[in-house]
């Protein structure tokens, strides 16, 4: 059996083990100590390491490591070693964030020395991280007050690092905060997090104050390009610092101690916030001005942390498959899965992924906003008031509502479960007519026939009459909207026959489906298959992820290695433009039929 | 003889050719037609390359590079290869300024493509030039126009790049400017100077408007301590605005197309223009709070040229070893010197390099500000009416003023002679006292005698009378400011023979002595003699080299190499801190006494 060589950084000394042995064991027979509560079963997270050169690299749990070759060790994480369970995918992810706290002792210049304080302040910060002096940049401001620092914290000061840069320099040790970010067209939620433990501390959202000048990316990309640019970054900008001062609030911490921002958002969100011009995105061939991971200057953009925070940007993939759908990739752990994945997110487009750790590939349908509620005549957000489920308990229709009150309309999941019932009990064709109260057929249909209506010179089917609901106006969905769930679940269902089609699958081969967004966590999948959005073959096997793109922001914050990875995940992941493919046309117009529930029979 | 291979980077292809070979010869043996009309004889400068690797790298004349190794080499900088005589210190520079104007084309995204238009953007610059798209870092104030510029140029922008940055991409190829500071404490100097061809095309300089808080170095420093630093960095930042904009008054340019500027000054103006308090300098062991070279972003230090401009500032030695040293040492070529060199720049502090391309030591002497005219009853500024030279012809005596006007006053140069005219004919005794009228023996002194008067109860030695001058008002030399001149020369004398005591060599081994500053331009090298300041034995090895550290300034600004060599300047000089040297008390009071009449002669 092979040996090893590792080498520890800090503690300036090396050891020779056989190959195999974990990096824990390594650091106990080099009498490092490390702290390893969980005996070294991988569960508290204590013992990560940053191993800088060797096999692997990367921030990582000492005792995960089977150590395949000489390796350099950087054990300085130790203290931070914490572990973050995110909500939505259950993924335990080490608290190492870019953003490190680190206690230094400065060493006092001498008469005839001359280097200067910022000299001595590297060599300080070295001693106690893997960050060599020479790749520090030079940070005047730290720089501006060092001198009186020093001298009133006893030369042993604590430093802010953002990975090689040293952002602030502290008399003491005291807490630091970064808050995650997601960007919505719709709403905008803010996570406050403690840089230390990874434990989230406070949650704050709003709507996006963009909505005043259009409820759409496309809508706003207009008005941007019309000369209002930086009315629509202001707006958003203004909407972050709103909510990291309710964070901050309700934290009871000084906004000055938040250190960085990371935010996810569709390319139309991503482009508004930095300021950059939406005109590439609303015009052929469609792909982003910008699309790398960055790392910028918070108070460049008004962002009002502390002055020499970070604002962290996750990257774009294509003109409509944003941050956001990298965010969701990152909190489902999409690049290692080993069976063969389709996730959805839902939104004003439907971005889809389908793939596993060999291959990834995506595309995004125009599914039309009709899922949030747009377009749909009685349609609204998931608030107070929307019917969210809907069902026939016997004969009777029963619904529910979004904080228990008088209906006020629908929203996605009820629209989703009302069409459902419809088909499934005879009131609309597969073509997505409904019928006439006189060609109903199913007993349940006829015990309701008094619920087919016309409205407007429209058929429709009511869901609350007048005296039911909160205004006395009637909550109905109507042919037309029937149309729009019809374009929006076609648009879905071919973007999945076709990714299927360039991965050489079968929609059978796909093992796991996750549907990521809010509206995820509430539609029925049972419906979702009954509508044919997803193949009715897929019914057992779909999760909800939850808000998997904020998710995917706070991952990032929380541990650099997988911000870093971002970079591959966006520029490793394939494209498919389905306006460019010659199959989409016709595929998406047999996607528009409903499935038969005889269909729907057969696949149970 | 050994074969090496060099490869041209933009034209993919390699030729091996016999050590020793010329680049040149081997461009022209590759097929490569190198621009080079002196035909190899050094002159023209056309032929410059960038060395990427190889035995040197750097940017360099191909005819001057005798190959000796395998190299890489990128032949993009021919058509800017100007060079740049500077004028104080005639030292040829290669135009190669860390920002660079570069025509591109980019490929225009087609359907079903992804990829940023900045990553298109970065291809295509790396076609043109060294710079490899990984190592541009993402530019995204450029990025948020780049879809209309794009457009609007068909795809062929001119991008203004510093070193591997974006900062600009622009409709069509227009010339571009820099710009080089030299921040004194008394007065402020800039050059605007053509990207391009490296030329000179305005100049312009104003009082620093940091003088009406306090006229030297310590008392800006302790008015910055009481709360008045952003008082200070505005004025001095506010004084370059101003500049920058008569300069491009000047030359009828638009001073948006200036995307660099640089400057030097000492440690104590550095830190005051940075922001960074002077609590460091000011107190012991008087080291600064940051001295390496820097590259910030212009805007963040209101300095309005191009929005994403940058500040480029060379690095600080020690507490009292600034930047403008630095630009001494790069104008005079000094770390290149065969010969043993000694260089004296003389200001309100008087700064001293000693050494050759083998060892540089340098030490800062309190000399006081008395060559400025500061601390002397009728001293002034080298300004219209000063007494700048001060002789006799014949028992008369004669002076000449700034200007030709009627003398208000006597300067630094005017000081000097005046001393060494006392000294030669016997109105002063070696230690620095005034003889009285009885006492003077020499036949001229004797014809002069009228002008030993007493002033406020202080011997004196009148140069004008009341009726010679504007101001009806006497130009005089007091006892007390001859204290001052011995004072500035013995701190001087004693820091050379301290300098000489560290390399371990006699005065009389040093070659050369270089004498910096608008001052040394006037002074008489001969009276610097006849005093002590230089010693007598160097008289006929010193050389006056203009404004160096404003050259040095130039130099930083259009050669990159030459900027980043400053790093090693400024850390590869020995640093002597003559209040730690235990001999520096008995020396200084030894080289307090002016030298004899008779000792000069023997020197002549």
């Amino acid at each position: 059996m092979k040996n090893y060589t590792i080498t520890f950084l800090q503690e300036q000394l090396s050891i020779a083990v056989p190959e195999g042995t974990t990096l824990l064991d390594a650091e106990i027979q080099a009498g490092l100590q490390p702290d390893a509560p969980c005996g070294g079963q991988g569960s508290c997270g204590k013992c990560i390491v940053r191993i800088i050169s060797g096999p692997v690299t990367g921030i990582l749990k000492a005792c995960s490591v089977h150590i395949q070759g000489d390796m350099t060790v950087d054990t300085s994480l130790k203290a931070t070693g914490h572990s973050l369970l995110t909500k939505g995918s259950s993924r335990e992810i080490i608290v190492a964030p870019m953003i490190q706290s680190v206690d230094v002792e400065v060493e006092k210049c001498r008469i005839g020395e001359s280097d200067s304080d910022w000299d001595r302040l590297k060599t300080a910060v070295a001693a106690k991280s893997s960050v060599p002096p020479a790749s520090v940049p030079p940070n005047v401001s730290v720089a501006g007050t060092l001198y009186e620092i020093l001298k009133s914290s006893d030369y042993k000061p604590n430093v802010i690092l953002c990975h090689n840069e040293i952002l602030d320099v502290r008399r003491e040790h005291t807490p630091y905060y970064l808050a995650a970010f997601d960007i919505g067209t719709t709403s905008i939620v803010g996570y406050l997090m403690d840089g230390c433990s990874g434990e989230e501390i406070a949650v704050s959202s709003m709507l996006n104050p963009q909505s005043q000048y259009g409820a759409d990316v496309i809508m706003r990309s207009n008005y941007a390009l019309d000369g209002h640019l930086e009315q629509l970054s202001t707006a958003v900008r203004q909407a972050m610092n709103q909510i990291l001062q309710a964070l901050a609030e309700q934290a009871a911490i000084e906004i000055r101690d938040i250190y960085q921002v990371s935010f996810v958002g569709n390319t139309c969100m991503h482009h508004l916030f930095l300021g950059i011009s939406p005109g590439a995105l609303v015009h052929s061939p469609y792909n982003p001005s910008l699309s790398e991971p960055l790392i910028l200057p918070a108070k460049e953009y008004g962002i009002r942390i502390h002055p020499e925070g970070r604002l962290m940007v996750l990257p774009n993939i294509a003109g409509f498959v944003g941050a956001d759908t990298v965010g969701c990739l990152l909190a489902t752990n999409f690049s290692k899965r080993d069976n063969m994945t389709l996730m959805i997110d839902i939104g004003t487009n439907g971005e889809l992924v389908m793939g596993n750790k060999e291959r990834m590939i995506t595309c995004s349908t125009a599914a039309g906003p009709a899922f949030e509620g747009a377009k749909i005549t009685c349609g609204m957000r998931g608030a107070n008031g929307a019917i969210d489920h809907v069902t026939f308990q016997g004969e009777r229709l029963v619904y529910s509502t979004i904080g228990d009150e008088k209906p006020a309309g629908i929203c996605g999941s009820g629209l989703m479960d009302t069409v459902s019932l419809l088909l499934q009990h005879g009131f609309l064709e597969e073509s997505g007519r409904l019928y006439s109260p006189e060609e109903l057929e199913h007993p349940i249909a006829k015990a309701n026939a008094h619920r087919l209506v016309t409205i407007d010179n429209i058929s429709a089917f009511m869901l609350a009459f007048p005296e039911e609901t909160e205004r006395q106006e009637p909550v109905f969905l109507s042919q037309k909207d029937i149309r729009e769930v019809q374009l929006a679940k076609g648009a879905i269902a071919a973007g999945i026959q076709l990714l299927c089609r360039n991965l050489d699958i079968a929609v059978e081969d796909i093992r796991e489906v996750l549907i990521a967004g809010a509206f995820g966590n509430y539609m029925s999948p049972e419906s979702a298959c009954n509508i044919g959005l997803i193949p009715p073959v897929l019914r057992e096997r779909i999760t909800p992820v939850g808000n998997a793109a904020g998710e995917g922001s706070k991952i990032a914050l929380m541990n650099y290695t997988e911000f870093q990875h971002t970079r591959h995940l966006a520029s490793g992941i394939e494209f498919l433009e389905l306006a460019a493919e010659s199959e989409f046309q016709d595929t998406f117009v047999d996607e528009l039929e409903f499935p038969l529930p005889e269909e729907m029979r057969e696949c149970e």
